[in-house]
Protein backbone atom coordinates (compact mmCIF):
# COMPACT_ATOMS: atom_id res chain seq x y z
CA UNK A 1 0.00 0.00 0.00
CA UNK A 2 1.35 3.36 -0.86
CA UNK A 3 0.59 5.72 2.06
CA UNK A 4 1.49 9.04 2.63
CA UNK A 5 2.95 10.89 6.02
CA UNK A 6 1.32 14.29 5.79
CA UNK A 7 -2.47 15.30 6.41
CA UNK A 8 -3.06 16.59 2.87
CA UNK A 9 -4.22 19.87 2.52
CA UNK A 10 -7.58 20.76 2.26
CA UNK A 11 -8.44 20.87 -2.20
CA UNK A 12 -10.96 23.10 -2.79
CA UNK A 13 -11.74 23.77 -6.32
CA UNK A 14 -13.41 26.99 -7.90
CA UNK A 15 -16.82 25.03 -8.32
CA UNK A 16 -17.39 23.33 -5.00
CA UNK A 17 -15.85 21.46 -2.43
CA UNK A 18 -15.21 18.18 -2.44
CA UNK A 19 -18.39 16.72 -0.56
CA UNK A 20 -20.70 19.01 -2.22
CA UNK A 21 -21.47 22.12 0.33
CA UNK A 22 -23.02 24.61 -1.27
CA UNK A 23 -22.07 27.01 0.99
CA UNK A 24 -18.86 26.86 1.57
CA UNK A 25 -16.86 29.71 2.56
CA UNK A 26 -19.05 32.00 5.00
CA UNK A 27 -16.75 34.58 6.84
CA UNK A 28 -15.96 33.07 9.78
CA UNK A 29 -16.82 34.61 13.01
CA UNK A 30 -14.61 33.02 15.65
CA UNK A 31 -11.06 32.37 15.59
CA UNK A 32 -9.82 30.06 13.23
CA UNK A 33 -6.90 28.67 15.18
CA UNK A 34 -9.56 27.87 17.79
CA UNK A 35 -8.13 24.70 19.80
CA UNK A 36 -9.62 21.42 18.70
CA UNK A 37 -9.35 17.60 17.67
CA UNK A 38 -6.70 16.79 15.60
CA UNK A 39 -8.55 14.73 12.55
CA UNK A 40 -6.72 11.70 14.55
CA UNK A 41 -8.35 12.20 17.89
CA UNK A 42 -11.35 12.86 16.19
CA UNK A 43 -11.57 9.42 14.15
CA UNK A 44 -10.38 7.73 17.00
CA UNK A 45 -13.79 9.08 18.85
CA UNK A 46 -16.49 8.46 15.83
CA UNK A 47 -14.19 4.56 16.33
CA UNK A 48 -15.00 4.29 19.78
CA UNK A 49 -18.45 6.00 19.79
CA UNK A 50 -20.53 3.87 16.89
CA UNK A 51 -21.09 0.18 17.50
CA UNK A 52 -21.90 -0.55 14.54
CA UNK A 53 -20.45 -0.42 10.30
CA UNK A 54 -19.84 -1.19 7.12
CA UNK A 55 -17.08 -4.12 6.57
CA UNK A 56 -15.67 -4.42 2.91
CA UNK A 57 -14.44 -7.36 1.87
CA UNK A 58 -13.01 -8.69 -1.36
CA UNK A 59 -16.57 -11.06 -2.40
CA UNK A 60 -15.84 -15.07 -3.72
CA UNK A 61 -19.14 -15.29 -5.23
CA UNK A 62 -19.06 -12.05 -7.29
CA UNK A 63 -15.23 -12.47 -8.11
CA UNK A 64 -13.40 -9.94 -7.13
CA UNK A 65 -16.04 -7.59 -6.33
CA UNK A 66 -15.92 -5.27 -3.36
CA UNK A 67 -18.57 -6.35 -1.08
CA UNK A 68 -20.38 -4.23 1.63
CA UNK A 69 -21.95 -6.39 4.87
CA UNK A 70 -23.65 -4.93 7.98
CA UNK A 71 -21.37 -5.37 10.83
CA UNK A 72 -21.09 -4.78 14.78
CA UNK A 73 -17.48 -3.83 16.51
CA UNK A 74 -15.76 -2.66 19.32
CA UNK A 75 -12.35 -1.08 19.29
CA UNK A 76 -9.46 -2.84 20.79
CA UNK A 77 -6.27 -1.22 21.27
CA UNK A 78 -6.83 1.10 17.74
CA UNK A 79 -8.29 -1.72 15.69
CA UNK A 80 -11.57 -2.93 15.45
CA UNK A 81 -12.71 -6.28 16.05
CA UNK A 82 -15.77 -8.19 15.17
CA UNK A 83 -17.39 -11.54 15.91
CA UNK A 84 -17.99 -13.09 12.82
CA UNK A 85 -19.98 -16.35 11.83
CA UNK A 86 -18.25 -18.79 9.19
CA UNK A 87 -21.38 -18.69 7.68
CA UNK A 88 -21.56 -15.55 7.24
CA UNK A 89 -20.37 -13.95 3.60
CA UNK A 90 -17.83 -11.58 5.11
CA UNK A 91 -16.10 -14.25 6.74
CA UNK A 92 -15.75 -16.66 3.64
CA UNK A 93 -14.51 -13.79 1.37
CA UNK A 94 -11.64 -12.62 4.53
CA UNK A 95 -11.00 -16.69 4.45
CA UNK A 96 -9.69 -16.30 1.15
CA UNK A 97 -8.58 -12.80 0.79
CA UNK A 98 -7.80 -11.16 4.32
CA UNK A 99 -7.94 -7.27 2.61
CA UNK A 100 -10.67 -5.25 4.18
CA UNK A 101 -11.97 -2.06 4.85
CA UNK A 102 -14.51 -0.83 7.94
CA UNK A 103 -16.56 2.19 7.13
CA UNK A 104 -17.82 4.14 10.37
CA UNK A 105 -20.17 6.93 10.00
CA UNK A 106 -21.72 9.16 12.67
CA UNK A 107 -25.37 9.48 12.68
CA UNK A 108 -27.11 12.63 13.34
CA UNK A 109 -29.86 15.14 12.06
CA UNK A 110 -29.61 17.80 9.06
CA UNK A 111 -27.61 16.98 6.04
CA UNK A 112 -26.24 13.68 6.69
CA UNK A 113 -22.82 14.76 4.63
CA UNK A 114 -22.37 16.80 7.37
CA UNK A 115 -20.96 14.55 10.30
CA UNK A 116 -18.33 12.35 10.73
CA UNK A 117 -17.16 8.94 9.43
CA UNK A 118 -13.71 7.08 8.78
CA UNK A 119 -12.26 4.18 6.87
CA UNK A 120 -9.80 1.86 7.88
CA UNK A 121 -8.45 0.15 5.68
CA UNK A 122 -6.04 -3.19 6.94
CA UNK A 123 -5.89 -6.93 6.79
CA UNK A 124 -8.63 -8.24 8.59
CA UNK A 125 -7.43 -12.18 10.10
CA UNK A 126 -8.15 -14.03 12.86
CA UNK A 127 -7.19 -13.22 15.99
CA UNK A 128 -4.58 -15.44 17.46
CA UNK A 129 -5.07 -17.90 20.28
CA UNK A 130 -2.79 -15.20 22.87
CA UNK A 131 -5.03 -12.59 21.98
CA UNK A 132 -8.42 -13.75 21.82
CA UNK A 133 -9.41 -13.16 25.58
CA UNK A 134 -8.46 -9.57 25.37
CA UNK A 135 -10.39 -9.11 22.19
CA UNK A 136 -13.05 -11.04 23.44
CA UNK A 137 -13.31 -8.73 26.98
CA UNK A 138 -13.38 -5.63 24.50
CA UNK A 139 -16.10 -6.93 22.42
CA UNK A 140 -18.53 -7.97 25.10
CA UNK A 141 -17.79 -5.12 26.80
CA UNK A 142 -19.89 -3.38 23.94
CA UNK A 143 -22.07 -5.98 23.03
CA UNK A 144 -23.17 -8.03 26.20
CA UNK A 145 -25.41 -9.84 24.40
CA UNK A 146 -22.78 -11.82 22.29
CA UNK A 147 -21.82 -13.57 25.45
CA UNK A 148 -24.24 -16.00 24.80
CA UNK A 149 -22.30 -17.20 21.48
CA UNK A 150 -19.18 -15.80 21.44
CA UNK A 151 -17.37 -19.29 22.28
CA UNK A 152 -19.80 -21.47 19.88
CA UNK A 153 -17.95 -23.46 17.17
CA UNK A 154 -19.20 -21.43 14.17
CA UNK A 155 -18.15 -18.45 15.60
CA UNK A 156 -14.65 -16.42 15.87
CA UNK A 157 -12.93 -13.30 16.62
CA UNK A 158 -11.78 -11.13 13.83
CA UNK A 159 -8.95 -8.66 13.33
CA UNK A 160 -8.48 -5.50 11.55
CA UNK A 161 -5.20 -4.41 11.75
CA UNK A 162 -5.36 -0.51 11.08
CA UNK A 163 -3.29 0.18 7.84
CA UNK A 164 -4.16 3.48 6.79
CA UNK A 165 -7.30 5.48 7.60
CA UNK A 166 -8.83 7.88 5.60
CA UNK A 167 -11.10 10.79 7.60
CA UNK A 168 -13.98 13.19 6.71
CA UNK A 169 -14.90 15.74 9.03
CA UNK A 170 -17.55 17.01 7.15
CA UNK A 171 -17.63 19.55 4.12
CA UNK A 172 -14.29 20.12 3.43
CA UNK A 173 -12.65 18.53 6.57
CA UNK A 174 -10.83 15.69 5.53
CA UNK A 175 -7.20 13.49 5.49
CA UNK A 176 -5.08 10.50 5.46
CA UNK A 177 -4.50 10.01 9.09
CA UNK A 178 -1.05 9.02 9.65
CA UNK A 179 -0.92 5.91 11.00
CA UNK A 180 1.43 6.23 14.31
CA UNK A 181 -1.15 9.26 14.69
CA UNK A 182 -3.96 7.46 14.38
CA UNK A 183 -2.34 4.88 17.68
CA UNK A 184 -1.20 7.44 19.67
CA UNK A 185 -4.48 9.38 19.43
CA UNK A 186 -7.40 9.18 22.18
CA UNK A 187 -10.73 8.79 21.84
CA UNK A 188 -12.48 11.98 23.43
CA UNK A 189 -12.91 11.53 26.89
CA UNK A 190 -16.61 13.64 26.59
CA UNK A 191 -17.65 10.55 24.54
CA UNK A 192 -20.22 9.38 27.08
CA UNK A 193 -21.38 12.56 28.23
CA UNK A 194 -21.77 15.08 25.55
CA UNK A 195 -25.00 14.66 24.45
CA UNK A 196 -26.08 15.14 27.97
CA UNK A 197 -24.30 18.49 28.24
CA UNK A 198 -25.37 19.71 24.61
CA UNK A 199 -29.15 19.09 25.64
CA UNK A 200 -29.23 20.43 29.22
CA UNK A 201 -27.18 23.46 27.78
CA UNK A 202 -29.85 24.39 25.40
CA UNK A 203 -32.37 23.66 27.26
CA UNK A 204 -31.34 25.55 30.73
CA UNK A 205 -28.61 27.95 29.76
CA UNK A 206 -29.18 29.68 26.54
CA UNK A 207 -28.93 32.76 27.63
CA UNK A 208 -25.32 31.99 28.69
CA UNK A 209 -25.07 30.58 25.37
CA UNK A 210 -25.96 33.98 23.33
CA UNK A 211 -23.62 35.64 26.65
CA UNK A 212 -20.58 33.28 24.81
CA UNK A 213 -21.68 34.51 21.18
CA UNK A 214 -21.74 38.29 22.07
CA UNK A 215 -18.55 38.50 24.12
CA UNK A 216 -15.82 36.11 23.17
CA UNK A 217 -17.07 35.31 19.05
CA UNK A 218 -16.90 37.93 16.38
CA UNK A 219 -21.28 37.16 16.64
CA UNK A 220 -21.46 40.18 18.70
CA UNK A 221 -25.47 40.37 17.48
CA UNK A 222 -26.37 37.12 18.45
CA UNK A 223 -29.98 37.11 19.50
CA UNK A 224 -30.02 33.29 19.82
CA UNK A 225 -27.54 30.23 20.38
CA UNK A 226 -27.66 26.87 20.17
CA UNK A 227 -24.92 24.41 21.35
CA UNK A 228 -24.26 21.10 18.88
CA UNK A 229 -21.01 19.51 20.64
CA UNK A 230 -18.36 19.36 22.93
CA UNK A 231 -15.14 17.88 23.48
CA UNK A 232 -12.10 18.62 25.57
CA UNK A 233 -11.23 21.20 23.98
CA UNK A 234 -14.20 23.16 23.77
CA UNK A 235 -17.58 23.74 22.11
CA UNK A 236 -19.07 24.60 19.13
CA UNK A 237 -22.64 26.80 19.04
CA UNK A 238 -24.82 28.13 15.84
CA UNK A 239 -25.45 31.85 16.64
CA UNK A 240 -28.69 33.50 15.01
CA UNK A 241 -28.11 36.98 13.55
CA UNK A 242 -29.81 38.98 12.16
CA UNK A 243 -27.50 37.99 8.76
CA UNK A 244 -28.68 34.42 9.61
CA UNK A 245 -26.68 31.13 11.18
CA UNK A 246 -23.29 31.27 12.06
CA UNK A 247 -20.85 28.43 13.23
CA UNK A 248 -19.10 29.35 16.62
CA UNK A 249 -16.27 26.96 18.14
CA UNK A 250 -14.82 28.21 21.33
CA UNK A 251 -12.12 26.80 23.37
CA UNK A 252 -11.90 26.18 27.21
CA UNK A 253 -8.84 27.58 29.14
CA UNK A 254 -7.78 23.96 30.99
CA UNK A 255 -8.89 20.84 28.72
CA UNK A 256 -11.88 18.91 30.11
CA UNK A 257 -12.58 15.02 30.57
CA UNK A 258 -16.15 15.00 33.12
CA UNK A 259 -18.98 16.64 33.00
CA UNK A 260 -18.30 18.26 36.21
CA UNK A 261 -14.75 19.80 35.08
CA UNK A 262 -16.92 20.84 31.18
CA UNK A 263 -19.30 22.13 34.25
CA UNK A 264 -17.04 24.07 35.64
CA UNK A 265 -15.14 25.96 32.71
CA UNK A 266 -18.62 26.46 31.50
CA UNK A 267 -19.64 28.63 33.98
CA UNK A 268 -15.87 30.49 33.94
CA UNK A 269 -16.82 31.73 31.04
CA UNK A 270 -19.54 33.05 31.94
CA UNK A 271 -17.93 34.80 33.96
CA UNK A 272 -15.60 35.89 32.02
CA UNK A 273 -17.90 36.94 28.99
CA UNK A 274 -19.74 39.31 31.37
CA UNK A 275 -16.77 40.69 32.20
CA UNK A 276 -15.59 41.23 28.85
CA UNK A 277 -19.38 43.05 28.16
CA UNK A 278 -19.59 45.05 30.73
CA UNK A 279 -16.01 46.33 29.89
CA UNK A 280 -17.04 47.09 26.51
CA UNK B 1 -19.85 -13.44 -12.18
CA UNK B 2 -21.75 -16.56 -10.45
CA UNK B 3 -25.00 -16.12 -9.37
CA UNK B 4 -27.59 -18.49 -8.50
CA UNK B 5 -31.30 -18.09 -9.00
CA UNK B 6 -32.37 -19.69 -6.37
CA UNK B 7 -33.10 -17.72 -3.01
CA UNK B 8 -31.21 -20.54 -0.86
CA UNK B 9 -32.99 -22.32 1.97
CA UNK B 10 -32.24 -21.19 5.55
CA UNK B 11 -29.01 -22.43 6.94
CA UNK B 12 -28.99 -23.65 10.50
CA UNK B 13 -25.69 -25.25 12.38
CA UNK B 14 -26.56 -26.75 15.05
CA UNK B 15 -24.58 -24.52 17.48
CA UNK B 16 -25.62 -21.19 16.14
CA UNK B 17 -27.91 -19.40 13.49
CA UNK B 18 -25.48 -16.94 10.82
CA UNK B 19 -26.08 -14.29 12.42
CA UNK B 20 -25.54 -14.75 15.70
CA UNK B 21 -29.36 -15.12 17.15
CA UNK B 22 -28.92 -16.72 20.50
CA UNK B 23 -32.52 -17.52 20.88
CA UNK B 24 -33.35 -18.96 17.67
CA UNK B 25 -36.15 -21.78 17.67
CA UNK B 26 -39.06 -20.40 20.26
CA UNK B 27 -42.16 -22.09 19.68
CA UNK B 28 -43.41 -19.64 16.57
CA UNK B 29 -47.40 -18.62 17.80
CA UNK B 30 -48.95 -17.95 14.90
CA UNK B 31 -49.29 -19.55 11.60
CA UNK B 32 -45.91 -19.45 9.48
CA UNK B 33 -47.33 -18.94 6.28
CA UNK B 34 -48.58 -15.96 6.70
CA UNK B 35 -48.80 -13.61 3.73
CA UNK B 36 -45.38 -11.97 4.23
CA UNK B 37 -42.86 -9.27 1.90
CA UNK B 38 -40.61 -11.92 -0.25
CA UNK B 39 -37.35 -11.09 0.46
CA UNK B 40 -37.14 -9.38 -3.00
CA UNK B 41 -40.33 -6.91 -1.97
CA UNK B 42 -38.50 -6.38 1.40
CA UNK B 43 -34.71 -5.68 0.14
CA UNK B 44 -36.43 -3.24 -2.47
CA UNK B 45 -38.60 -1.33 0.65
CA UNK B 46 -35.20 -1.08 2.63
CA UNK B 47 -33.32 0.03 -0.37
CA UNK B 48 -36.08 2.40 -1.11
CA UNK B 49 -36.94 3.70 1.89
CA UNK B 50 -33.13 4.84 3.24
CA UNK B 51 -31.45 7.50 1.75
CA UNK B 52 -27.92 7.21 2.78
CA UNK B 53 -25.57 3.76 2.47
CA UNK B 54 -21.78 2.78 2.23
CA UNK B 55 -20.25 2.29 -1.04
CA UNK B 56 -17.97 -0.18 -1.64
CA UNK B 57 -14.98 0.57 -4.49
CA UNK B 58 -11.83 -0.93 -5.37
CA UNK B 59 -9.44 1.37 -3.79
CA UNK B 60 -6.21 2.58 -6.06
CA UNK B 61 -4.70 3.76 -3.08
CA UNK B 62 -4.52 1.34 -0.96
CA UNK B 63 -4.01 -1.06 -4.39
CA UNK B 64 -6.75 -3.21 -4.37
CA UNK B 65 -8.11 -2.99 -1.05
CA UNK B 66 -12.02 -2.60 -0.48
CA UNK B 67 -12.76 0.42 -0.20
CA UNK B 68 -15.61 1.77 1.82
CA UNK B 69 -17.36 5.74 1.56
CA UNK B 70 -20.31 7.22 3.14
CA UNK B 71 -22.40 8.17 0.18
CA UNK B 72 -25.98 9.41 -0.27
CA UNK B 73 -28.19 7.62 -2.94
CA UNK B 74 -31.40 7.35 -4.82
CA UNK B 75 -33.22 4.09 -6.37
CA UNK B 76 -33.91 4.48 -10.09
CA UNK B 77 -35.84 2.36 -11.99
CA UNK B 78 -34.24 -0.83 -9.09
CA UNK B 79 -30.53 0.42 -9.53
CA UNK B 80 -29.00 3.18 -6.80
CA UNK B 81 -27.79 6.46 -8.52
CA UNK B 82 -25.21 8.84 -6.66
CA UNK B 83 -23.92 12.08 -7.41
CA UNK B 84 -20.55 12.47 -6.57
CA UNK B 85 -17.34 14.41 -6.80
CA UNK B 86 -14.04 14.12 -8.96
CA UNK B 87 -12.03 14.34 -6.51
CA UNK B 88 -13.43 11.85 -3.51
CA UNK B 89 -11.81 9.18 -3.33
CA UNK B 90 -14.45 6.33 -4.28
CA UNK B 91 -15.02 8.46 -7.62
CA UNK B 92 -11.15 8.05 -8.32
CA UNK B 93 -11.75 4.44 -7.56
CA UNK B 94 -14.86 3.88 -9.66
CA UNK B 95 -12.64 5.38 -12.80
CA UNK B 96 -9.99 2.73 -12.43
CA UNK B 97 -11.98 0.08 -11.75
CA UNK B 98 -16.18 0.11 -11.79
CA UNK B 99 -16.59 -3.26 -9.51
CA UNK B 100 -18.70 -2.00 -6.53
CA UNK B 101 -21.15 -2.99 -3.89
CA UNK B 102 -23.84 -0.81 -1.65
CA UNK B 103 -24.78 -2.10 1.57
CA UNK B 104 -27.69 -0.32 2.87
CA UNK B 105 -28.44 -0.77 6.30
CA UNK B 106 -32.42 -0.22 8.28
CA UNK B 107 -31.80 1.85 11.25
CA UNK B 108 -33.45 1.25 14.57
CA UNK B 109 -33.83 -0.12 18.29
CA UNK B 110 -32.73 -3.16 19.75
CA UNK B 111 -30.15 -5.67 18.42
CA UNK B 112 -28.61 -3.75 15.46
CA UNK B 113 -27.94 -7.62 13.96
CA UNK B 114 -32.11 -8.06 14.02
CA UNK B 115 -32.37 -5.17 11.22
CA UNK B 116 -32.67 -5.49 7.76
CA UNK B 117 -29.81 -4.69 5.11
CA UNK B 118 -29.11 -5.62 1.63
CA UNK B 119 -25.99 -5.38 -0.29
CA UNK B 120 -26.58 -4.71 -4.58
CA UNK B 121 -23.39 -5.80 -6.25
CA UNK B 122 -22.36 -4.38 -9.60
CA UNK B 123 -20.73 -2.03 -12.15
CA UNK B 124 -21.30 1.31 -10.93
CA UNK B 125 -20.44 3.94 -13.68
CA UNK B 126 -21.17 7.52 -15.03
CA UNK B 127 -24.25 7.53 -16.18
CA UNK B 128 -24.81 8.60 -19.95
CA UNK B 129 -26.15 11.80 -21.44
CA UNK B 130 -29.20 10.49 -22.71
CA UNK B 131 -30.32 8.94 -18.93
CA UNK B 132 -29.06 11.92 -17.42
CA UNK B 133 -32.07 14.38 -16.97
CA UNK B 134 -34.27 10.96 -15.34
CA UNK B 135 -31.40 10.30 -13.06
CA UNK B 136 -31.38 13.66 -12.01
CA UNK B 137 -35.01 13.78 -11.23
CA UNK B 138 -34.67 11.00 -9.01
CA UNK B 139 -31.97 11.80 -7.22
CA UNK B 140 -33.18 15.15 -6.63
CA UNK B 141 -36.45 14.11 -5.63
CA UNK B 142 -34.94 11.98 -2.24
CA UNK B 143 -31.94 14.44 -2.01
CA UNK B 144 -33.20 18.24 -3.01
CA UNK B 145 -30.06 20.69 -1.35
CA UNK B 146 -28.14 18.53 -3.68
CA UNK B 147 -29.91 21.11 -6.79
CA UNK B 148 -27.54 23.70 -5.85
CA UNK B 149 -24.31 21.88 -7.34
CA UNK B 150 -25.53 18.95 -9.09
CA UNK B 151 -24.95 20.84 -12.74
CA UNK B 152 -21.28 22.11 -11.47
CA UNK B 153 -18.68 20.47 -13.64
CA UNK B 154 -17.41 18.63 -10.46
CA UNK B 155 -19.76 16.49 -9.95
CA UNK B 156 -21.09 13.50 -11.96
CA UNK B 157 -23.92 11.10 -11.55
CA UNK B 158 -23.06 7.44 -10.89
CA UNK B 159 -25.43 4.51 -11.22
CA UNK B 160 -25.06 1.10 -10.15
CA UNK B 161 -26.01 -1.40 -12.12
CA UNK B 162 -27.78 -4.03 -9.86
CA UNK B 163 -26.01 -7.32 -11.03
CA UNK B 164 -26.30 -9.81 -7.92
CA UNK B 165 -28.64 -8.80 -4.45
CA UNK B 166 -27.42 -10.46 -0.98
CA UNK B 167 -30.60 -9.92 1.48
CA UNK B 168 -30.08 -10.23 5.33
CA UNK B 169 -33.79 -10.01 6.94
CA UNK B 170 -32.71 -10.15 10.49
CA UNK B 171 -31.56 -13.28 12.43
CA UNK B 172 -31.96 -16.64 10.22
CA UNK B 173 -33.56 -14.60 7.00
CA UNK B 174 -31.24 -14.22 4.24
CA UNK B 175 -30.84 -15.28 0.63
CA UNK B 176 -28.90 -13.92 -2.66
CA UNK B 177 -32.35 -12.25 -4.36
CA UNK B 178 -32.60 -13.39 -7.82
CA UNK B 179 -31.95 -10.69 -10.29
CA UNK B 180 -35.34 -10.46 -12.22
CA UNK B 181 -37.20 -11.14 -9.12
CA UNK B 182 -35.68 -7.82 -7.58
CA UNK B 183 -36.40 -5.53 -10.57
CA UNK B 184 -39.91 -7.36 -10.79
CA UNK B 185 -40.54 -6.59 -6.93
CA UNK B 186 -42.15 -3.01 -5.96
CA UNK B 187 -40.99 -1.34 -2.61
CA UNK B 188 -43.84 -1.46 0.06
CA UNK B 189 -46.15 1.38 -0.71
CA UNK B 190 -46.44 1.40 3.57
CA UNK B 191 -42.95 3.03 3.58
CA UNK B 192 -44.23 6.39 4.24
CA UNK B 193 -47.24 5.93 6.52
CA UNK B 194 -45.87 2.65 8.21
CA UNK B 195 -44.54 4.78 11.39
CA UNK B 196 -47.20 7.07 12.07
CA UNK B 197 -49.62 3.70 11.86
CA UNK B 198 -47.67 2.13 14.20
CA UNK B 199 -46.97 4.91 16.33
CA UNK B 200 -51.17 5.38 16.48
CA UNK B 201 -52.29 2.08 17.21
CA UNK B 202 -49.51 1.26 20.22
CA UNK B 203 -50.82 4.93 21.57
CA UNK B 204 -54.29 4.78 20.86
CA UNK B 205 -55.69 1.00 20.55
CA UNK B 206 -53.53 -0.89 22.12
CA UNK B 207 -56.07 -2.95 23.59
CA UNK B 208 -57.26 -3.70 19.58
CA UNK B 209 -53.69 -5.42 19.20
CA UNK B 210 -54.33 -7.74 22.21
CA UNK B 211 -57.55 -8.67 20.81
CA UNK B 212 -55.84 -9.45 17.99
CA UNK B 213 -53.28 -11.51 19.29
CA UNK B 214 -55.96 -13.49 22.20
CA UNK B 215 -58.25 -14.21 18.94
CA UNK B 216 -55.88 -14.24 15.92
CA UNK B 217 -52.77 -15.96 17.36
CA UNK B 218 -51.92 -19.26 19.42
CA UNK B 219 -51.12 -15.98 22.40
CA UNK B 220 -54.22 -16.50 23.86
CA UNK B 221 -53.31 -15.50 26.96
CA UNK B 222 -52.07 -12.35 26.04
CA UNK B 223 -51.52 -9.37 28.33
CA UNK B 224 -50.40 -6.81 26.33
CA UNK B 225 -48.97 -6.22 22.52
CA UNK B 226 -47.24 -4.04 20.91
CA UNK B 227 -47.01 -3.34 17.14
CA UNK B 228 -43.68 -2.92 15.36
CA UNK B 229 -44.36 -2.81 11.42
CA UNK B 230 -46.66 -2.73 9.09
CA UNK B 231 -46.55 -3.50 5.23
CA UNK B 232 -48.90 -3.94 2.43
CA UNK B 233 -50.12 -7.92 3.31
CA UNK B 234 -50.34 -7.63 7.00
CA UNK B 235 -48.47 -6.35 10.62
CA UNK B 236 -46.06 -7.50 13.55
CA UNK B 237 -46.69 -7.59 17.20
CA UNK B 238 -44.52 -8.53 20.18
CA UNK B 239 -46.88 -10.58 22.34
CA UNK B 240 -46.17 -10.36 26.12
CA UNK B 241 -48.02 -13.78 28.11
CA UNK B 242 -46.76 -15.60 31.24
CA UNK B 243 -44.28 -17.12 29.20
CA UNK B 244 -42.28 -13.82 28.04
CA UNK B 245 -42.31 -12.02 24.80
CA UNK B 246 -43.75 -13.88 21.39
CA UNK B 247 -43.82 -12.17 17.76
CA UNK B 248 -46.57 -12.48 15.97
CA UNK B 249 -47.43 -11.50 12.68
CA UNK B 250 -50.98 -11.22 11.15
CA UNK B 251 -52.20 -10.85 7.89
CA UNK B 252 -54.55 -8.34 6.11
CA UNK B 253 -57.95 -10.00 3.85
CA UNK B 254 -56.89 -7.37 1.36
CA UNK B 255 -53.64 -6.08 0.74
CA UNK B 256 -53.57 -2.28 1.66
CA UNK B 257 -51.79 0.63 -0.36
CA UNK B 258 -52.85 3.65 2.12
CA UNK B 259 -53.35 4.81 5.95
CA UNK B 260 -56.97 4.86 4.74
CA UNK B 261 -57.23 0.96 3.36
CA UNK B 262 -55.22 0.16 6.54
CA UNK B 263 -57.28 1.24 8.82
CA UNK B 264 -60.37 -0.10 6.98
CA UNK B 265 -58.87 -3.44 7.63
CA UNK B 266 -57.33 -3.20 10.93
CA UNK B 267 -61.11 -2.23 11.84
CA UNK B 268 -62.23 -5.30 10.09
CA UNK B 269 -59.99 -7.22 12.16
CA UNK B 270 -61.21 -6.27 15.38
CA UNK B 271 -64.67 -6.80 14.67
CA UNK B 272 -63.82 -10.24 13.17
CA UNK B 273 -61.47 -10.60 16.66
CA UNK B 274 -64.30 -9.96 19.00
CA UNK B 275 -66.47 -12.41 17.01
CA UNK B 276 -64.01 -14.96 17.14
CA UNK B 277 -63.81 -14.52 21.11
CA UNK B 278 -67.30 -14.57 21.61
CA UNK B 279 -67.79 -17.91 19.66
CA UNK B 280 -64.98 -19.77 21.61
Amino acid sequence: MKMSDKEEPKKFTKHAPQDGSASLTPKLLYNKNVARPSHAEYARTIASKMHVATLCTVSERAEGFPYGSFVTYAMHEGNPVFLISQLAEHTKNLILDSKASLLIAEHGEGNPLAHGRVTLVGHCTLVSDHERDAVKESFIGIHESAKAYCDWDDFGFYKLKVDSIRFIGGFGRMSWVNESKWFDAEPDPMIESAEDIVEHMNDDHSDALVLYCKAMSKATETTEAVMTTIDRYGFEMIATTSEGQHPIRLAFKNQVNSSESARIELVKMVKEARKLLKSE
